[in-house]
């Protein structure tokens, strides 16, 4: 029996999150349904995080014990015959066996990307969230930087557990953009529910000269009882990277 | 009442093609269903070409006609509102009451999108398909330039209409590459069923080394009744844009 660390990507379009529940499609019920077949016979993976419904990942993280005979690269396609096709696992090792992916990550890394465009596009609009009026990239880039740091971010998101800490620090937070798609790009030791959807949809306020950037400062601290209001939608949502020190599962 | 062309995007990836049939979901049904809720009363549209299933679109051409009290503009966010969110109106102009999407077209431009990679990839594939092994840009650019000129592509597809001509005129055809994406552009007078994507299968083929670059020249001509084993999946195909010349609904 060892431990496997599992680096997941999937679309998050058809499915009803990451956490297993009773009569949706999950990713979570999908990924043990397809460890199953290759002789899992545990309850439940470990994840690093829990995607909402229709926020797409390409680095999640999970990770489960499994007596296995080949070698990781064998299970990785193993695994990928039995998953469905908007799951796929992109990378498999072996890792210690108390390796946890949530609680020994040191950070997360998010990408949120919209473009502006006063016209549906069909295609793109899978991926990316079309916003109009547009934004003012300057704004967006004012905005974003005075996230960095250790703030209380208790106006964007409530914490996992009821009255845990609304505190997180961020490492880098900014805006680039190419042509009329802009990309947020956020890396944090953690993330609140919601945090980055109510972040995004801000700035986007800000981007669009509703608000000035200096507003969004008013609401980092633990001043405000209320959050903010606003949700940018989820599909434009990804879960890039979880980050692990490199003496646990760092790559 | 008059003549309205319009350039349509879609995602082909949950139609059964272009092309009304009973009881199936498709681009020319929903389209038709839309134009119904804003007063049109006609039978049918008019296309520049059926698409297959799982066949993307950001430049297909329609036209119909309808009595219409206010701008182009305002038909093309009516129709926007009653299309389904995987097909959207990009823009709507009056025409010539005897424009037909078809028969006035000079040339059709196709896009072929695929990436080389041992593992899936599911937000990519969606639009783009996957190839292992790796594809060579050299041999693909060779073999792509073959194509150019006036040829019977008999061994590429079928005619529209059974004992119709099969030489179709090339004006460019070409690959490009980032990373490890490639994507084909070809422009045409016009196309044979299946054609792009039995020329791209080859390619991929010639790519990989499995066959030469030069064998496409012996496929072009009509010396051969059958037609060349392989077809690209649908998904990666995308009809770009439909040309017309200058004084007839051109741009």
């Amino acid at each position: 029996m060892a431990r496997y660390k599992v680096i997941l990507i999937y679309d998050g379009t058809e499915f009803q999150g990451f956490q297993r529940q009773v009569e949706v499609r999950t990713v979570q019920a999908s990924v043990e349904s397809a460890l199953r077949s290759i002789g899992w016979q545990n309850s439940t993976i470990l994840a690093a995080g829990r995607t909402d419904t229709g926020v797409h990942a390409s680095g999640q993280v999970i990770a489960f014990d499994l007596e296995w005979d080949h070698s990781p690269r064998e299970l990785r396609n193993a695994l990928n015959a039995n998953l469905p096709a908007d799951i796929a696992a992109r990378l498999v090792e072996p890792v210690e066996i108390d390796f946890h992916p949530r609680f020994c990550a040191s950070a997360r890394r998010y990408r949120y990307r919209l473009f502006c465009d006063k016209v549906r596009q069909p295609m793109r609009e899978r991926y990316v969230w079309r916003v109009w009026p547009p934004v003012s990239i300057d704004a967006l880039q004012e905005s974003a930087k005075h996230l960095i740091g250790t703030h209380d971010f208790s106006a964007f998101g409530t914490p996992p557990q009821p009255g845990g800490s609304t505190v997180r620090k961020i490492f880098t937070s900014s805006w680039s953009n190419d042509e009329n798609e802009f990309v947020f790009e956020i890396l944090g030791n953690a993330f609140l529910y919601h945090m980055v959807r109510r972040l995004v949809n801000l700035q986007v306020e800000i981007g669009q000269g509703k608000r000035k950037a200096q507003e969004i400062i008013s609401f980092l601290g633990s001043m405000r009882k209320e959050l903010v209001q606003g949700l940018a939608p989820a599909h434009g949502l990804i879960l890039e990277e979880v980050v692990y020190p490199p003496e646990i599962g760092g790559n």
